[in-house]
C-alpha cells in the first residue's frame, strides 16, 4: 500500500478507517435539516489532496542539525506531510482546514526525542535560540492547543518517551513516561491485576502527559476522578530547569508545585513523567443499570440526591437529556416498538423522556451495595429501571463515536462539542439557555449529557449538529460556536470540565477567571519560561 | 477578676484552664527518666510574670493613624500584651521562649479589619508603606509560621470576620469569613444537618482561614480528606490585587489558582472567605471498632490492604505503635488487669501490641457495610476486634491531650510533636529510623501514630518526651528537633503531612523540595507580594 499523504489521511479519527453515518441517523439528519439523498451525493470537502505547504521551514540549518545531533537523524522530521500532521489537534474549526486545504500553523520541525535528558537539551537549546516548542502527545485536542502559530518544533513524546517506568503494588501507583498512549499502559496494568481508571472517549488516542496537560476526564471519572486527581507526582522539563515532585501523599509543605502542570497544556514545559494512582482490576464486579425518567428535571435531581447521599459513588454516571435520549432511542431502532408504546404509556415520553447510566465498580460487594442504593433512589425519584441492557450496549461502543464526525463533515454536517463544569444551582439555567441559543438557528440541533458528577455540580457535554454554510463554513462555525461559548459563561457554566482551554477558548479566559488570576498564571509562565517558546501564541489566554 | 497579663496565659493552651498531668502519667515519667517528687515541686518556668517588652512598636505615628482611621481606634492594638500575644503560635520553642520571658519577634501592632474592603485597603496600605502583613486565625500554629521578625502588623481574622455567609443546600456547600472558629462553624451546620468533617486536634481554637492556610487534616481526614480537598473556592487579598476563583466543580481552565493559597501560610495574602464542601451530619449513623495486633508491622499491612480495597472507606483510622499503645494502656490503668493477661496469653504483647481505631460515618448503611468489610479485613489481617469503647472513649477527649503539653512543661518536661507524610513503602522506614534517633538520647520516649490513610502512604505523627536541659533549654531542643526531623527526611519522610512548614521546617525546604520548585514558589510570591510584606522572614523557605 502506498503512503496515504492526503489532508484526509490526517484529519480523519484514529485508525483512520473509513466509516458512514448510520441508516437511522442519516434518516434523522434529511428529516430534520429538510436534505435529500441529493445533497450527499458527493462527499463534501473530501481532503483528499496529497499535502503541500506553502510555509517552508523556518529552522536554520544549523538549528535542524543541532536538534538532529541530540536526537538522531530519524527523529526531527521536517518534511510538509509531518509539519502539517503536527499543525493542529482535532477541533472542528482544524478538521475544516484541512479539508480546504489550509495550514495555518505548521511547526518547522517535529522532533521526536528519545529520552528525558534529550528533552532536557532541546528545551534549553530552543531556549537560548527562542525556538517555539509544542508538546505532543496522541494530538487528541479540541481546542486548538497543538498549533504552532510562531513555528518551532512540534515535541513528539510519543515514539519513544512511551514506557511504564515502574508499576508499584505497595503504593498502588504507576510511574510513566508522559507518552504512553492509553491502551498500552492499561493493557499492562490489566495483566498486573490493576486499572488506570481513566478512560475518555480518546483513550486509545491519547496519552498520559495529554491527559494531564489538559485535565482530561475518564468515561468512569465520577468514581475514578479526574486525572489531576490521579496524578502522584511528575517530572517537567521548563526552559528554567527541571521540576521533579515526590509521591508523597498529600503533604504540607507549601502548595503542590505540580499541580501547576495539571492545566498548563504545554505552556509551561514539557511533562516528561507522571506517576498515577491506580485501582484494582476487576470487571467482573462491575455491576451495571439504566434508568428511565419522566424529565430531565427528575433525573437531574435524583442524581443529585445520589451523589449527596454518602452511601458510595457510581464510576460511570450520566444523564441523556430528553433530545439525546431521543436520537438514542431513534437511530437504535427502539422508536416505534412495544417497549417504547410500554413506555410513553407509563408517562415516559418522546420529547421529555431521559435516560440515566450508571455503573458501579471496585470491590464486589461495595458494587452490589452501592448499585443497591441507587436503585432505590432511582425509584424513589420516580426512575423506572430497565436493565443493564443499555449501558452494556453504550460501553461495546464506547470508543466508537468520536469516528462520526468525518462522516458527518462528508455530509456537509457541521458538528461540534462543548462541555463546561456548573454548580447543581446553576445546572439546569445552562443547560435550558444552551438549548434556546440553539433553537435561534435554522435547521440545528442540540443534545447535551452530564457525564462526570460531583457532590456540588456536574458537567454538561453540548454535541450540536447544523449543515454547513458552504462557502463560508469557516467564519459560520466560528460564530456559532463562540454565541454558544457566550452563552454557557453568561449563564453561569465554567470554560471548560475536561476539555481544556487551548487557543480555542482562550479569548474568554480573562474576563471569567479575573484579571489578578490570568496575571497570576502570567507570573508563573514568564518565571518558567522567560523567553515565551513553550506552546506560544494565545495558549490559555495567557497572551 | 483581674486581666491575667502575664507569659503564661499567653502560652497556655486553650481555655487558659490550669491543667494537671494525671497520676498514672507521672508516675511513669518518674519511672522512665528517674525522676521523684522531689523534680516536680516546683512548676518549673511557669512564666507567671506581667508581659514587658523591650521593643517599642515601630509604627509610626502616622501609620498608625491611618490604621485607625480604616478599621477603627479600638481595632488597633499596640499595648505589650497584645503584641506579645501575637508575637507566636504554640510550637514548643514559642512557648519555651514565653516561659523565658523573650518575646523575639513582636508585631508593631495588632490590626482586627472588619471586612473584606478594609483588609484590601491595608494590605495595599501596607504594601505601599513597606509593612510587613501577618495574617493571624486562632494561632494555633505550631511552625512559627505567625512571628514577625520584621515587626509589622498582625492581621486578626478572628474578631469580626468570622461570619458564615451562606450555607447552600443545593450545592452542599458553605461560604465563610476565614476568622469563623471551628465551634461557631460546625454548631450552624449541624443545626442545618451538615457537619464540616473537619476536626483538628486544634478545632476548637483555630480557624477556616487557618486550615486552609496550613493544610491542616482533621481527626476524620481519611474519609472527609483534608482540608485542601475541601475548599470549593476562596477570596484572598494580595498586594498584587483580590484574587476571587468561583465554585464550579472541578474545571479545566488551566491550572486551579486558588490551590496556591492551600499551603501558602499567609505568604501570599490574606485568606478573607472560603467555600466548602459540606457533609451530612449524622452522628447516629457512626460504626466505632477498636482492634488490636500484635505488631506494628501486622498492623500497618492491614491497614494498608483495607485503604486499598476499593469496598469504600473509614473517617477516622489511626494505629498506635507499641510505645504509644503502651502509654494508653499504663495511664488509662488498663496494665496488670484480666483483659490485660488475657490479651497477653493471645500474644498480643506489651511492647509489641498496637491499637487501631476506626470510625465510618455517613450514610447508615454505607457506615455499617464498610465496617463490616473493616472488621473481616482486620480478621484476616490477624487482628482481633476489642469492641467499640475504646474509641468512644478516645473521641470523648479528642480534643483534650492538647491541654497536657502545658502542665508537662510545668514538670520540666520537654514535649513536641512532629509529623510526615510517607508513602507505605517507607513507612516502616521512617518509623524505625524515628525510633533508633530518639533512643540515642539518654531519657528520651518517643511514640508515634498513623492518623492520616492514603491509598498510596499514610502520615506518621511524632511525640516526644524528654527531661529538659535546665538553663540550656532552647538549644538542647533546637538541637534534638532538628536531629529528628533530619532522621524522617533522610529515610523518606516529608516535611509535614499537616502542620506546614512556617519558619520551624523552613530550613530543610529546599533541598527537599529542589531547587526549581522552590524558585518557582518564590516567583509566585515575587509577583503577588513584589514588597515582600506578607509574613516575611523566612516562612516556606521563600527567603
Amino acid at each position: 500500500m502506498e503512503r496515504d499523504n492526503t489532508y484526509r489521511h490526517i484529519l480523519k479519527w484514529g485508525d483512520k478507517r473509513e466509516e458512514e453515518v448510520g441508516h437511522h441517523m442519516v434518516t434523522l439528519i434529511k428529516e430534520k435539516f429538510g436534505l435529500t439523498d441529493a445533497d450527499f451525493r458527493e462527499k463534501y470537502l473530501p481532503g483528499t489532496d496529497e499535502v503541500r505547504l506553502e510555509k517552508p521551514s523556518l529552522l536554520k540549518p544549523a538549528q535542524a542539525d543541532f536538534l538532529r545531533s541530540i536526537s538522531g537523524e530519524e527523529n526531527v522530521l521536517t518534511d510538509d506531510f509531518h509539519r502539517t500532521q503536527y499543525s493542529c489537534g482535532k477541533f472542528y474549526g482544524e478538521l475544516l482546514d484541512l479539508r480546504l486545504k489550509r495550514v495555518p500553523d505548521p511547526p518547522d520541525a517535529v522532533v521526536s526525542p528519545r529520552s528525558h535528558d534529550e528533552v532536557a537539551r532541546i528545551v534549553a537549546y530552543c531556549s537560548e535560540e527562542k525556538i517555539p516548542v509544542v508538546p505532543a502527545g496522541g494530538q487528541s485536542s479540541v481546542t486548538g492547543a497543538l498549533r504552532a502559530p510562531f513555528g518551532g518544533i512540534a515535541l513528539d513524546l510519543t515514539r519513544h518517551l512511551n514506557r511504564i517506568v515502574k508499576i508499584n503494588t505497595v503504593n498502588k501507583t504507576v510511574t510513566v513516561q508522559a507518552g504512553i498512549f492509553g491502551p498500552a499502559l492499561e493493557a499492562e496494568l490489566n495483566r498486573q491485576g490493576y486499572t488506570c481508571g481513566h478512560f475518555p472517549q480518546s483513550f486509545e488516542y491519547s496519552t498520559v502527559g495529554g491527559w494531564v496537560s489538559a485535565r482530561g476526564a475518564g468515561q468512569a471519572s465520577t468514581g475514578y476522578g479526574k486525572i489531576e486527581d490521579m496524578v502522584v507526582a511528575l517530572k517537567a522539563v521548563t526552559p528554567a530547569g527541571v521540576i521533579e515532585t515526590r509521591d508523597f501523599p498529600r503533604t504540607a509543605q507549601g502548595w503542590d508545585v505540580f499541580r501547576l502542570f495539571s492545566g498548563a497544556e504545554g505552556t509551561l514545559g514539557v511533562i516528561t513523567e507522571v506517576t498515577l494512582h491506580i485501582f484494582n482490576y476487576a470487571p467482573q464486579n462491575t455491576r451495571l443499570a439504566a434508568f428511565i425518567f419522566r424529565s430531565f428535571e427528575q433525573a437531574v435531581e435524583s442524581m443529585r440526591r445520589m451523589i449527596q447521599s454518602e452511601y458510595g459513588k457510581p464510576h460511570m454516571f450520566r444523564i441523556s437529556d430528553p433530545q439525546e435520549t431521543d436520537i438514542a432511542f431513534r437511530t437504535s431502532g427502539f422508536d416505534g416498538t412495544f417497549p417504547d408504546r410500554f413506555l410513553t404509556g407509563l408517562g415516559f415520553k418522546t420529547g421529555s423522556r431521559c435516560l440515566m447510566f450508571v455503573t458501579v465498580e471496585g470491590e464486589r460487594d461495595y458494587a452490589g451495595f452501592v448499585m443497591g442504593k441507587i436503585k432505590r433512589s432511582a425509584r424513589a425519584g420516580k426512575g423506572m429501571y430497565i436493565g443493564a441492557g443499555p449501558v452494556r450496549k453504550w460501553l461495546a461502543q464506547r470508543y466508537s463515536s468520536a469516528y462520526l464526525r468525518d462522516p458527518l463533515m462528508d455530509l456537509g454536517i457541521m458538528s461540534d462539542t462543548l462541555e463546561t463544569a456548573v454548580t447543581w444551582e446553576n445546572l439546569l439555567k445552562v443547560w435550558s439557555a444552551a438549548h434556546e441559543y440553539v433553537r435561534h438557528r435554522p435547521r440545528a440541533f442540540l443534545m447535551i449529557h452530564i457525564s462526570h458528577v460531583y457532590e456540588n455540580g456536574a458537567n454538561l457535554y453540548f454535541t450540536f449538529l447544523t449543515p454547513m454554510e458552504k462557502g463560508n463554513e469557516q467564519q459560520d462555525f466560528s460564530r456559532f460556536h463562540s454565541g454558544l461559548v457566550d452563552t454557557i459563561l453568561a449563564s453561569g457554566g465554567s470554560i471548560s470540565h475536561h476539555h481544556g482551554v487551548g487557543r480555542v477558548l482562550a479569548p474568554w479566559m480573562e474576563s471569567h477567571l479575573g484579571r489578578s488570576s490570568i496575571e497570576l498564571m502570567a507570573a508563573v509562565k514568564r518565571h518558567l519560561d522567560p523567553n515565551n517558546i513553550m506552546n506560544p501564541g494565545g495558549t490559555l489566554g495567557l497572551q
